[in-house]
């Protein structure tokens, strides 16, 4: 298989893993420590959440990475990129969900990945408040709470499939794909709207059949293919688009391979 | 006011939540031994899932309050009601959200509820695997976790506020409405869609600034109103209902007063 990850050998994969995983233990500190003391809440410019939590993880897992691979990238949420042009680049949400953090609910996450030439090398998402972690490596298998991760996806009558939504707000912020929104939600309506990583968690994990995430960041999707993949499903990526003033933007099927292929459909 | 409830005094109201908290921290621990030694699922014949940890809870919980209060009534999800015509009727869903409750997602909670002749005197949702309480007395607050709740519920950009929906199939589950959940999911399109009880509790903390719940059980909405009205927000009934072969089903909107009149002029 014509794939550069092969490339690099097992032992290094694992070595990326492991600061992977230092990485979401400090993310964990920095955020429970925050959260204990009270966190300062802004909205940005385009509306959304920051909170000095955010910007605290950030700096710290970018001084992480840059103390030990300083010829990787970094590419984040709320600060410019670092090496861009390496074929090693970190790619982290420090606080996936920070509306939700901010007003104490407990599905907000940590996003971290290691991409090597545009592909997943390694994936971690990590809930804080939740004492939950997903971590998979390529070609080394999905974990929750140091478990491996072998969902069963078990048989759901037509019609009760649990599949995970973005809100419509994801189908209507950069153009009006509204009406992408309602053949979704009609055509699943067992669904449920997080508006956080935890959805991809449960995807991951089997606790949900299938997950939609509609335009969207490339942090915010970094470590979901890996694993959904590598706990045996399937990640289409349904749309890549470019937008002027505000970069790329990513919209993604996954789960269950027969009904990522029915939801793909609905959205392409 | 010519409400039957202020009849009854603090010392007695007191004493029905004290009963009621004992109640939650049984249900904790069935549902917390349950979890530890693995759970039988079951789907219903309506589809919807039943554990063996849901009839646990239920005939343990019925069992204390008719021990406690042997002239009082008892309307539960998985039996039938006790003491159908008695003044003072105890509500539970031993376990809302079964469906994610099964899949270890932990938003799921269990539901209890004192109400005098049909109105809630007494209202907790307990998240076990959360370690989350809201708990409301008739005149007395809301609280969670046993601090006093007031929430801010702060201003909100419009477009932006933070709503808490049924999912549609809610909204096609009895009678085919959903255009109702297309309209509101349009007019707030930051919602999220939790399918549990986590959802009310987010509103009565003031995590969310206000919920829609359609086409549910009493049980469903049997602790809610309450504790929305005792944090300072409003409850309003949008639709009552009695289906043959199913029973009394309700609709409801609660939160932030100037939201919930909006949310039930689109479900009128």
């Amino acid at each position: 298989m014509n794939d550069a990850r092969n490339g690099i050998g097992r032992s290094e994969t694992e070595a990326y893993l492991a600061h992977a995983m230092e990485l979401a233990d400090e993310a964990r500190r920095v955020i429970r420590a925050a959260r204990a003391r009270g966190v300062r809440i802004e909205r940005k410019p385009d509306g959304t959440f920051v909170t000095s939590a955010d910007i605290e993880v950030e700096t710290r897992l970018r001084a992480l990475v840059l103390a030990r691979y300083p010829d990787h990238g970094v590419i984040g949420e709320e600060q410019a990129p670092s090496n861009p042009g390496a074929d090693f680049q970190w790619i982290m949400d420090p606080i996936d969900g920070t509306e939700d953090f901010a007003f104490d609910i407990p599905t907000f996450g940590c996003i971290l990945a290691l991409h090597y030439r545009g592909q997943p090398l390694v994936g971690v998402i990590d809930h804080p408040a939740l004492d939950l972690r997903v971590n998979a490596a390529y070609g080394l298998g999905a974990y929750r709470n140091g478990e491996r991760v072998r969902p069963a996806w078990p048989a759901t009558p037509a019609g009760a499939e649990r599949v995970m939504l973005s809100a419509r707000a994801n189908f209507t912020r950069y153009m009006d794909d509204g009406h992408l929104f309602d053949a979704v939600a009609r055509a699943f309506p067992n669904h449920r709207i997080y508006r956080t990583c935890f959805a991809h968690t449960c995807v991951a994990i089997g606790a949900a059949d299938a997950g939609v995430e509609y335009h969207d960041r490339p942090w915010d999707l970094a470590a979901s293919r890996l694993l959904v993949e590598e706990a045996g499903g399937q990640f289409a990526l349904v749309r890549d688009l470019a937008l002027p003033g505000v970069g790329r933007i990513l919209s993604a099927v996954f789960g269950r391979p027969a009904l990522v292929e029915r939801l793909a459909a609905l959205l392409r």
